[in-house]
């Protein structure tokens, strides 16, 4: 080895940037088992305390992604483009977007997660979907990508083993909250994808990892520097994590939404307006800027009226039901939770606001979510928001109810969940749900 | 546990103050082995950047100490009382304060180090006289100062354990250089010695731990505040380690520079006065604080002319003789190094300084010292110095002599030596060797 890796650390403690050679010696020797936790969990809490330039955190996204494979999508034809979302309660997207940039010919790989804290996961989502299998080997995937345009797969041993080593020190040193860690973490995972382009949903507010906007905002433009860096095409949207998105939190609670949405179909809640719509609306301007990246649409516009389009006309339901079939899942076969339990407003008022992770957390405890990255998920499991912000509702109307398999487990999330609306006065205007669209 | 060891690092790092069972808990789980390598390194670095209040490194100077044995000193009449020094090159005061202060009736009971890095360790020095033992049970320890007031023994695997494995981590992740840190590992080994009083030789300068006075100074007050806290009297000399100690460095020269001192015998160089002068003074002034401390005299000059007084009659020489007797040395087999080979000026001028931290590399490359725990020191090699700050000297002078059993390693050292001693223009002033004291 080149360097000494105490001398890397003592330089980084000292606020010195480190140069690529360097960073990726200590990457390799960790991913290797040369250089051990502890002095990894001691460079990584200088970097937490000292940061690093766009340049350096540049270096540690390649050096992760290296310590791995990269996939190898050079025999799709067209623009690969993804979507990485930095994570909310509700938050399901990926399931609908996919399908409709896939249903308008661009090709779309998508290497997901499982949810950990109060976030939910793609992956966990769609294995709701009985028979559905998203462990497939690299090539599998590639071949998929070609042929359906779309695979959904989860993380594997292959990809940036680095990053995965890392995460898991890092969660138990108190190392999460690193911007710089943070972006490598994500980019160099999406940066395997062998994409072309990426859009990234950089959530903010009670539910979202950065609680402002203006911390929203920072993470945005430094992954955003990091794809740039890779020579990769990138729109980030700054969307509000303030309440839930859409109606349903809960793995298939969530498929069933997405089902719904493709299906055209609306939910008219208690106040007049369709519960479905924000998470419609947030996948029609996701696929948007996705499709706009590939070339589909001369600007956001005529992207979007082509998304409208994949989703109104059944394609993208279509694909998604093709989707299912090829990764084994039997959509009718969706299960559904045996208990609902409803909660009621204490006061009248207006929703001024969720304590968005709270909702994640009691998800948690009907086992929704995990807690800790072995936890076993109840698929039926979930919450369902019959209001949101600006609503005037009553003392004793239902503004959540929850489900799942196990009424015990449910009647213990109440009090947390009870606790997790803010009805208020006076009246309060409904939040837009997007903020800013950064290029 | 009633802490997550993750919630203790992020507490540390988000700048909040530990309480004593959190830093106990923790020091303690870690001596056992059940809080990894890997958050312990999180935590010292989180410390290094965030600091600690005086109650907290008194809480984890107290956890260090109780994670081992304190040793039991009831059994030993009177004011027990100690020095620490933060070392330096050429630094041998406790082989003739020790001597001194016992042989005022005073118990010193000295739990010793080895030499790392650049600085020497009185227990090295110890064992270059042919069968000295300083491997005594904490038992044999304690009968020993009861019997002759004076007992050198090294750190036991009883004493402050975790203070052991913490400071073996430092060294590997970059937290050596952290206040609280270095004052609990300090602090934690001298009040496991069940002293009383303690007398701090706090150095500063070129070869010192401490480059300016004003660093020095900090700690010295950082180390006095754990040893209140303790309820011990304490005293701090602030002394000058711009150059080295005397006309010696090297384990076996030193022991003769020692035992020639306590002979008083003087060594006049070039230059008109004792080379053996500044370890004579600063080992005086040391005893004569201890002597304070332990209520030998009404003030500080009158414990002076005490220690002064039980070197100048041969009664410390007499103590030093004794103590080795005991401890199986043959003070008359001290070896001879087989070499030297002499360093002269290369230019004319007044010696300005010393860059005192390379001697005591060079004392590494020729094995006077260790760069590692685990190298083997050569008991004769060392380093003499001709020449002190302030001389005139003329190009062809000899300024230093390198000794040893291996000339091609004494040859290999020269270099580094050469470049150690800067001489220049105009004439300039001795530099007083004691600066400060504190109490």
């Amino acid at each position: 080895m080149a360097f000494l890796p105490a001398e890397i650390i003592k330089a980084k403690r000292n606020g010195n940037v480190l140069s690529f050679d360097e960073i990726n010696e200590f990457i390799l020797g960790y991913a290797r088992g040369q250089i051990p936790d502890y002095q990894m969990s001691a460079l990584l809490m200088a970097i937490f305390f000292k940061g690093m330039t766009t340049e350096e955190t540049l270096s540690l996204t390649k050096a992760m992604l290296h310590s791995g494979d990269v996939v190898d999508l050079s025999s799709v034809r067209g623009f690969k483009v993804d979507k990485h979302s930095t994570g909310g309660v509700g938050d399901k997207t990926s399931l609908i977007l996919g399908p409709i940039v896939a249903a308008a010919g661009v090709p779309v790989p998508m290497i997901s997660g499982r949810g950990l804290g109060h976030t939910g996961g793609t992956l966990d989502k769609l294995e709701a979907i009985p028979g559905f299998n998203t462990q497939k080997s690299l090539q599998e995937f590639v071949n998929l990508v070609r042929e359906n345009l779309i695979c959904f797969i989860g993380q594997t041993k292959e990809i940036c083993p680095a990053d995965k080593k890392i995460y898991a020190l890092r969660d138990v040193t108190a190392t999460v909250e690193s911007l710089p860690l943070i972006c490598a973490s994500i980019m160099s995972k999406k940066m395997a994808e062998g994409i072309d382009g990426l859009v990234l949903d950089v959530k903010y507010g009670s539910g979202a990892f950065m609680k402002t906007p203006a911390l929203a905002e920072e993470l945005a433009v430094n992954l955003m520097a990091i794809a740039k860096g890779y020579g990769k095409t990138v729109t980030a949207l700054l969307t509000n994590m303030d309440q839930p998105l859409g109606r349903f939190a809960g793995n298939s609670l969530e498929v069933e939404e997405c089902v719904a949405i493709m299906k055209n179909e609306k939910f008219m809640g208690a106040h007049g307006y369709d519960l479905y719509e924000d998470t419609r609306e947030l996948s029609l301007q996701l696929s948007a800027h996705m499709l706009l990246l590939a070339g589909k649409g001369k600007d956001a516009k005529e992207s979007y009226a082509i998304a409208l389009e994949m989703l109104t006309s059944g394609k993208a339901l279509k694909k998604f039901e093709e989707l299912c079939g090829i990764h084994g899942g039997n959509l009718s076969a969706l299960p559904k939770p045996r208990h609902r339990v409803d909660i009621v407003a204490d006061k009248s008022g207006f929703v001024h606001g969720f304590h968005t992770e709270s909702i994640g957390v009691a998800g948690i405890i009907i086992r929704a979510g995990r807690a800790q990255a072995a936890d076993i998920i109840a698929p039926t499991a979930g919450v369902e928001f019959h209001v949101k912000v600006g609503d005037e509702v009553k003392a004793g109307d239902v503004v959540f109810s929850l489900y799942g398999d196990d009424k015990d487990l449910l009647t213990s999330a109440i009090p947390l969940l009870k606790s997790a609306i803010n009805i208020s006065l006076p009246k309060i205007a409904k939040p837009s749900l997007i903020l800013k669209i950064l290029s």
